[in-house]
C-alpha cells in the first residue's frame, strides 16, 4: 500500500485520481474478503478506534464502528461528545485530541464546526478521519458516492449525472462534484428550485477543470437523458412560504412513473435518510442503488481504516 | 440445532413446547460452559450485534450485550436511537432496518411502539430480536421467566402459580401466562386490586387451553398455597386517588412475615427493578429467585443469539 | 501478584507504600509491554468490564475502556446511567450492583454521590473500581498523579511540591496530599486564594504524619523553589464578586514567564481539563508533564484491572 500517502482523511480535495484508485481497489478487496475467506478479519486486532461524535449521527457512527470491528479492531465511543465531555468545561479541541492520542490508534471525529477535523489533525500523532464537520466536509460520504458510481459503471468516464434537490446547502453534492472532475468526459446537470441552486464556487471549479455542466429546474425533463440521478432532500426551512415549498417538493420527487422514463442501465442514488423524495415503490427497481450505496460506505471505511493503520 | 426453526424472535406466541425445550436446553449448555471449559467463548467471533434502543433500558441492553460478548461476538450500540438517529429526520423504520442489515449480523431492537420489531423483521435479512416494543411484547423476558420456573422445579407441570400486582398493564405476566399453557396441570391465581385485573383476552386464552385460573385480591390468603409467587410493581399512576393506592400497595407487599407462610420449596420471582413490593430482608431467603432470574436472562439471550446465528 | 491484597479500589486510603509499589511496578510493566512485545495484549481476553457512569465523564470512561481493550478484554458501557437506567424507576444501587454481577467481571463506577462506590463494593462479588464519587474519592486519579511524580524523579523522597489553585474543593489535591505522606522527606506548599484554602482535615493528617507544609497566596514567590507544581483550575462560582475572581485567577496562572523561574528539573502537572491557568505556550516546555500524566492514567488503569482480575 505504498501508494497511500495520507496521514489523515479530512477533505475530498486530498484525493487525486491515483489515491481514489487505491482506496477503491482496497474497498473491492474488503468486500470480496467479507463475503469470502475473511482473511482480513483480524488485520486490525489490538487496534482501538475512538468515535468522537460532538453531534449525534448514529448511522455514520455505526458504519465506522462496524468497519473497525469487521477488521478485528475495537472501539471506544461517545454519542454526544459536546454535551458530555470536557468540552463542556471549556477544554480546547487541541487538548482533547492530545489526550485521545494516548487512548486510541485512530480518531473518527464528527463535529458541528467546519474546520474542526483539520484542526485536530494538525495536533494528532494518530490518524484523524473527518466524519463530517458542520457545513464543511464529509469526505467518506463523497468517497462512497464516487465508489458507487465507479462500481456501477466500471469507471465514471463518459457519464451524464444529474444532481437533484437542495444543491445549495447539500454537502454531499458539492463534494461529489469535486471528485467527478477526476474522471474523463463527465457531464453534470444541476436540477433544483431557484432558491437551492448550486453555489458559484463549485461551478467555477468545474469550469476550470473543463467539466461541462448546466442547470435545470424540472426533473421530468432530465430523467430520460442521464446515467445517474443523485437525489437529495429539499428542506422546508429553505422556503419563505409553505406554498412555494409544496410546489418545489412535488417537482423533485422521483416517482415510479419518472423512473420508468430513465435509461435501463441508469442508477438512482441518495445519501439517505430519505423522506418523500423517493417513494418506497422505487426500492425494488434494479436502478435503485441507494441501499447498496450505504453498504458501500462500510467497504470504503474499512479500506480507509486499513490503509491508515497498516501503513508501517 | 435443526429443531430451531425461527428466523427472528418477535413474540412469545412463536414458541411451542418443542421450541421452548430447544431454547432451555441451549441455555443450560450456555450456563454450563460459562462456568466450565468455555468452549463456546469464541463461537460468535467475527459476528456483530446492533443494539438499537429507541428508548433506554440499560439493564436489558447490558444483558444482551454481555451475552454477545460472552460468545466472542462484538457490539455496536445506541442508548437512545429515537433522539439521535435518522428517525429524528423522518426516516422510516424499514429504511433504518435495511441500512442496519449492512452493518450487523443480528439486530436487537427496543422500541416504544408495539409492532415495531415485527415490522423490522418483515424487511430484515438478518435476525431481529424484540427487546420490548412498548405495550406489545418482550419475549426474552417471558422466556427467562419460564426458564426460571422450569429450572427450579425440573419442569413446570403440576405447579400452582400466583401472579401479583399490576396484572392489567404488566407485560411480563401476560406473556408468562401465555407460555404456561404449554405445560401440563398448571394452575394460575391472579392476585391484584380490582383496578389492575388481568385482561379478558388472556383469561379466554387460558380457558381455551384448559388452564384453570381464579382471581383473588389478597396476597396473604394465597401465599401459603402456591409453588411460585411472581411479584410485580403496582404503579401509583393507575389509581384515581392516592389513598386507594396506599391501601392497595400495602396489600401487595411480600413481607418477610408473608414469606414465612409460603411452602418451603416455593420460589419468589420478580422481573425487576423492584421498589417496595419485596423488602430487601427477603433477599437472603432461599425462596428468593429474582436475582437468579435476572441472571438466567443472560443464558437465555446467549442461547437465542447462538441458535439464530449458528443455524447455517 | 501475591502482594496485591485488594478486592476493590474505592479510596486512596487503601494504599500503603507497599501496595503503591505493586501498582506502580505493574504500571511500568504495562507501559513497557504496550510499546514492546504486547505479550499482555490478550491477558484479559473473555473478561467483561461494565462502565457504569451515573454522571458523564468521557475522558475517565475512555481511559478505563482503552485500558480494558488494550488487555484484550471487552466492555459494556453507559454514558448516563442515572437518566437511563432502572435508577430512574427507583431501584437501589444495591440491586443494580447485584444485577451487574451477572453481566460483567469488573465494575467501573462513576457516581454523583459520595460513598456510592463503597456501598456497591459491599454487595458486589466482582471487583468495583471507583471512578469518582461526587465530592468523595477518585482514587485512580490520585494513583496516576502519584505515579507521575514517582516516575519523573525515580521516587518521591526529598521533594518539595506546590499545589496551586482551588485547594478547598479540588478532589485531586486532597487525595494526592494523602498519598504523599507515604514517602520520605516530602514538603508541601499550598498556594491558593484565601477563599480556596486547603481544609483542616488534610493539614491535620499531614501533621500527624510529620509532613511539613505551609500556605502561600502568591504563585510567583513559590515557583522558583519547588520540584513540582500541581496546577488546578479556580472556578468562578467560588467567588462572591467577579472582581475578586479576576484578581485571584490572574495570580494563579502559570505563564511562560513564571515557568522560566522554575528549576530546570522541575515538573508541571495538571489533572486536566485546563482552561486558562496554563497557557498553551507552556506545552512545549520539557517541564510540562500534564499530557504524560493523562497518559499515565492508562497504565495505572491497565495495572489495576490486571491486578484485580488476574489474582486467582
Amino acid at each position: 500500500m505504498a501508494d497511500f500517502t495520507l496521514d489523515h482523511v479530512i477533505e475530498s480535495q486530498q484525493f487525486d485520481r491515483n489515491l481514489l484508485e487505491v482506496v477503491f481497489r482496497t474497498a473491492d478487496r474488503m468486500k470480496a474478503d467479507l463475503y469470502g475467506e475473511r482473511r482480513l478479519a483480524k488485520s486490525l486486532e489490538g487496534r482501538i478506534m475512538a468515535s468522537l461524535f460532538y453531534e449525534p449521527s448514529t448511522r455514520t457512527r455505526f458504519s465506522f464502528e462496524s468497519a473497525m470491528l469487521r477488521l478485528g479492531g475495537s472501539v471506544i465511543t461517545t454519542e454526544n461528545a459536546r454535551e458530555f465531555s470536557s468540552a463542556a468545561k471549556g477544554e480546547s479541541l487541541a487538548d482533547s485530541t492530545r489526550i485521545m492520542n494516548g487512548y486510541a490508534d485512530v480518531i473518527v471525529m464528527r463535529h458541528n464546526e467546519a474546520g474542526s477535523a483539520a484542526h485536530a489533525a494538525e495536533i494528532s500523532c494518530i490518524p484523524v478521519i473527518n466524519a463530517g464537520d458542520g457545513a464543511g466536509q464529509h469526505p467518506t460520504q463523497a468517497l462512497l458516492d464516487m465508489y458507487t458510481i465507479v462500481d456501477s459503471f466500471s469507471g465514471a468516464g463518459g457519464l451524464k449525472i444529474a444532481m437533484v434537490g437542495d444543491l445549495r446547502y447539500g454537502r454531499t453534492v458539492r463534494s461529489l462534484s469535486y471528485l467527478l472532475t477526476k474522471y474523463e468526459d463527465v457531464e453534470i446537470i444541476f436540477v433544483s428550485p431557484p432558491v437551492c441552486k448550486m453555489e458559484g464556487d463549485i461551478k467555477a471549479y468545474l469550469d476550470r477543470n473543463n467539466v461541462p455542466w448546466r442547470e435545470e429546474t424540472d426533473l421530468a425533463a432530465v430523467a430520460p437523458e442521464v446515467d445517474c440521478i443523485y437525489m437529495t432532500r429539499i428542506q422546508k426551512e429553505r422556503f419563505h412560504n409553505p406554498e412555494d415549498y409544496q410546489t418545489a417538493a412535488g417537482k423533485y420527487i422521483l416517482s415510479p412513473q419518472r423512473v420508468q422514463t430513465m435509461k435501463p442501465g441508469a442508477i438512482i442514488m441518495h445519501p439517505l435518510p430519505r423522506v418523500d423524495e423517493i417513494p418506497k415503490e422505487v426500492d425494488d427497481d434494479p436502478r435503485a442503488r441507494y441501499f447498496q450505496q450505504a453498504q458501500n460506505g462500510l467497504y470504503i471505511r474499512m479500506a480507509l481504516l486499513y490503509l491508515l493503520l497498516k501503513k508501517e
